[in-house]
C-alpha cells in the first residue's frame, strides 16, 4: 500500500467531519441573501487547502461571488494541473420535499445527504484530501498543482469570464481537471467528451400601462399573455425542432463513430420515462433520447408569468406577461450569435399592440468538447481501468459548466472531467446525496490521476 | 315640488353619512377570508331596506354570498318590478397604487372615493332610498316592488343558477330594475341594449412528476410550458379572430341598424388609446372597436404561471404550467356550448408527451340583450330625457351580469339597466369614485321611473 493510501484510510473519519462542515454553510449562489454563505464557504475551502499544505491560497474577488486560488509548484519540469470545483450550491426549494433539512447533513448507510453533497462540495473536497495525502505522506506531488474553486457555478459563472483575463498567468496550465463531474454508476466508470454550452434570455410583453377589466377591453386590445403564447410558441415546430432561423448552422453534425460510441453507453428507455413519470419521450425527430440530451441543442422554458394566478377568478386583462428561455447549446454553436438570432426572431414575431422587450440572461457558456485520445483523459482512463477494472464509457453531458469553455479561451487549456457523482443523487433536487464509498474512492483515484499525469508526455 | 323630492333633499346629510358606513365594510366577494364582510354587508342591506319600510326582509342562503329579499306588495293592478343590486365589491390589489384606504371613503369635491362607491354600493342605496322616500312621503309606491340584492356579483355569481329556481315564486315579477349600471356622461343618458355572457377555463400541463434539470432532460421531453403556449397559441389567429371551430356559430350578426346606432355613440379612438398607454388597437378584423368591445366575444387569457418567476436565473424544466382563460359571449352563444368547443380544441391541440387538463370555472353568464321598443326601457328613456334633456344613446356593454340571464330563464322577466355610474369612475381599479350628483340623480330618477312603470301597460 503506498504512502498516500494509508494517510487517506487513517483520516477517513476527520475527513467526514470536514465535509459535513463544509455542507452546513448554505452557499446558494442564486440567492442575494446567501452572498455571505457563499463568501463563509470560500473561506472554508481556503482554510481546508492552507491546511492541506498548498501555498499562496488567496481568495479573488471577482464583482460577485469569489474565487478561491491556491498552489503548489514544487515538481520541475513536470507538467502543470488545474483543479477545478464549485463551493456554491443550487437553491432547495421546494424544501418541504426534503426528509431533512437540506443544511444539516444526514449520513445514513453510507450516503451523505445535503443540498451541495455530491454537486459539488463531496467531489471538489476529495482533490484537496488527495493533495494533502500526497504533501503530507509522500513529500510532494508528482505535477505542479494550481486550484481554481469558484462560488458561482450554478448561476452560470457570471463574472467568470471578465475574472479571467487578467489573471491568466496565475492560472496558467497545461491542463485542467474539473472535478464536478461524474461516473456512469458505482461500477462502472466515464469520460466525459463534452458538455453542452448555454445562454438564456428574458421576454417581458407590456400592454397598456395597468391592469385592465377583461369585460370593457376584452377583444379591442392586444393582450400580452396571448402575444408572448404567440411569440414563444413560434420558438419551436409541432414536431419538436427550433424553428429559430440559423438556430442549427452551426451545428457540428455527429459523425457515425461518434453515434456508435453514445448507442454503446447503457440506456433504458422506458426505466428512463418511468421514473420521471412521463409515458412518452418528446424532442427533435431523427435523434435518440441521449443524442437530444447530449449532442443536440434545445431551446427550454424555464418560467413564464403574468396576470391573475391564484385559486378562484379575476378577469383581468393583464398588463404585461414574461417568460425565461434557456438554450443548451452544441460545439460549434456560439451563445452570442444565438441570443441574437433569439433577438432577431422574436423581434419579427411580435405581435401588433404590445410593446417585446428582450434581455439576454448573465448565464452564458460556450459549448465544450474533448476528445478520448487527449493525453489528460488517457491518463484518466488508465486510473479508471484500474479502480474499476473495464474501461470507462464515452459520455457526455447534456449539461454546462461555463469556465470550461474560458479555461479553452483563456488559458489555452483543455479540461478533463473527473468526478465521482452518479446521476441519481439528486444534485437539483430535493434530498440530494452523495456516496462516501464515491468521496474515498475519488480521493484515492485523484492521487493515482496526478501521479499518471507526472508520468505523461506532454503534446507540444 | 313632488313630496318625496322635498323628503329626498332634506335627507342627503344623513344619506350620505349612510353611503359611507356602507363603504366601510370590505365586502371583497373573491376573498375568503372576507366572507363574514360579505354578510355583513348583506345585513346592513336588509336592516336598510326595513328601515326604509319595505317588508318581508329577509337574507336567504345560497350556498356561498347570500341574497337579500325584500317586497313591497300594496300596489293591486300595478306591475310587479324587482330591483337588483349587489352589496359585494372587487379586490383592492394592487392597493399602493390608491390615494386613499379603500375601505375609509373620503369626500373630494362631491365625489366619494372607496371601493365599491360607483359598483355597486352608491348605485344600489340609490333606489332604497327613492322607495324610502316614496313609502314615507307618498304614502305608498306606484308599482308593486322586490329588492333581489346578492353578494357574489363580482366572481360572477356562481350559486344563483341553482339558487333561483326554488326561489321562482318569491322573485316572480313583470320586470327587473338592474341598478348595476351608469349613464354616457353627466350630461348624456342612456339605454343599454346588450351585456356579453361570460364563461371561462383553467388548462394545467402536467409533465414529469417532479421539476428537473434543464440540462440534464432538456430536449428529451416535453416542456409544459411550451406545450401551452402551443395550445394557447392556437386559440386566436394571427389577425386576431379566434380559432375554436364552431366558436361563433350562434352569433348574431349585427343589422345595419344595430351598427348605425353603435356608431352614433361618440368615441374618441385615440383618446381610448391614450387612455390606456397604447400605440395601437388590436382584436378581430372587420369590426370597429366598439363593436368588437359590445357586440363580438373575444377570448381572453387572464393569467398564466409555470417554473420560474423570480429575480435570476434557475435552469429548470418545470413539471407543470397554467393558465386561466375566460370568453366574453354575445347573443345567443351559450356558455355550455362554447366551453364544450374549447375543450374540444385544447384536447385536439394538446402536443404529444404532457397531460393536459381543462376546469370549467364557476363563472358562467348567457349574453342578455333587450329591445329599446321594450316598455321597460320606455318608461326609462322618458325618464332619462325629463333629467337630461336629451334622447339617450343605445349603448352596449362588454362586461357581464350573469344574473340577467338567470332573471330571464328562470323568472320570464327582461332587465332593463337603470344605474348612475360613469365610465371614468374606476371601478376594478385603484381610486374609484362616484359622483355624490349621480347619487342624488339616482335618488329621483328612481322614484320617477317607479311613477312612469306604474303608468305604463304591459304587453300580453
Amino acid at each position: 500500500m503506498a504512502a498516500y493510501e494509508s494517510y487517506l484510510e487513517s483520516h477517513q473519519d476527520r475527513f467526514l467531519q470536514e465535509l459535513l462542515e463544509f455542507l452546513r454553510i448554505p452557499s446558494i449562489s442564486a440567492l442575494p441573501d446567501r452572498a455571505e454563505d457563499v463568501e463563509r464557504a470560500g473561506h472554508w475551502v481556503a482554510q481546508r487547502l492552507t491546511a492541506a499544505g498548498v501555498e499562496n491560497v488567496e481568495m479573488l474577488p471577482t464583482g460577485g461571488h469569489p474565487v478561491v486560488y491556491g498552489d503548489w509548484l514544487h515538481a520541475p519540469g513536470k507538467p502543470t494541473v488545474l483543479i477545478y470545483g464549485h463551493f456554491d450550491v443550487q437553491p432547495v426549494d421546494p424544501v418541504e420535499l426534503w426528509t431533512n433539512p437540506p443544511f444539516e447533513p444526514v449520513v445514513i448507510e453510507d450516503r451523505v445527504y445535503a443540498r451541495g453533497a455530491s454537486d459539488d462540495k463531496g467531489n471538489m473536497l476529495a482533490p484537496i484530501l488527495a493533495v494533502e495525502a500526497l504533501l503530507q505522506s509522500e513529500g510532494g506531488a508528482p505535477v505542479n498543482l494550481k486550484f481554481c474553486f469558484e462560488g458561482q457555478e450554478e448561476i452560470g459563472s457570471p463574472q467568470i469570464p471578465d475574472f479571467m483575463p487578467p489573471h491568466r498567468e496565475r492560472f496558467a496550465c497545461d491542463l485542467a481537471v474539473s472535478a464536478d463531474g461524474g461516473q456512469f454508476s458505482e461500477t462502472e466508470p466515464l469520460l466525459l467528451m463534452s458538455l453542452r454550452g448555454v445562454c438564456g434570455l428574458q421576454v417581458d410583453v407590456h400592454g397598456a400601462s395597468s391592469d385592465l377589466h377583461s369585460g370593457l377591453h376584452g377583444g379591442r386590445i392586444q393582450n400580452p399573455i396571448h402575444a408572448l403564447t404567440q411569440i414563444l410558441g413560434s420558438l419551436r415546430r409541432a414536431e419538436g425542432s427550433i424553428a429559430v432561423e440559423g438556430f442549427y448552422d452551426d451545428v457540428m453534425e455527429l459523425t457515425a463513430d461518434e453515434r456508435a460510441a453514445i448507442a454503446r453507453v447503457p440506456f433504458d428507455g422506458d426505466e428512463y420515462l418511468r421514473d420521471l413519470g412521463l409515458e412518452e419521450e418528446f424532442g427533435e425527430p431523427g435523434f435518440s433520447s441521449r443524442e437530444r440530451g447530449w449532442v443536440r441543442p434545445p431551446l427550454e422554458m424555464n418560467g413564464i408569468w403574468g396576470g391573475f394566478q391564484e385559486e378562484g377568478i379575476k378577469t383581468v386583462l393583464p398588463n404585461s406577461a414574461h417568460a425565461k428561455i434557456t438554450c443548451r447549446l452544441v460545439a460549434d454553436q456560439d451563445p452570442g450569435r444565438i441570443l441574437d438570432l433569439l433577438k432577431e426572431h422574436i423581434s419579427q414575431h411580435a405581435p401588433p399592440g404590445v410593446t417585446v422587450e428582450v434581455t439576454p440572461m448573465s448565464i452564458l457558456g460556450r459549448p465544450y468538447s474533448i476528445s478520448a485520445e487527449h493525453w489528460g483523459n488517457r491518463a484518466a482512463a488508465a486510473v479508471l481501468e484500474e479502480l474499476y477494472d473495464r474501461e470507462p464509457y464515452q459520455t457526455r453531458s447534456g449539461g454546462s459548466i461555463p469556465i470550461t469553455g474560458v479555461f479553452q479561451e483563456q488559458l489555452g487549456a483543455d479540461t478533463i472531467s473527473f468526478g465521482f457523482g452518479i446521476e441519481d443523487e439528486n444534485f437539483h433536487a430535493p434530498d440530494e446525496f452523495f456516496r462516501l464509498g464515491s468521496f474515498r474512492k475519488g480521493q484515492v483515484a485523484y492521487c493515482k490521476l496526478l501521479y499518471r499525469l507526472g508520468e505523461s508526455t506532454l503534446p507540444n
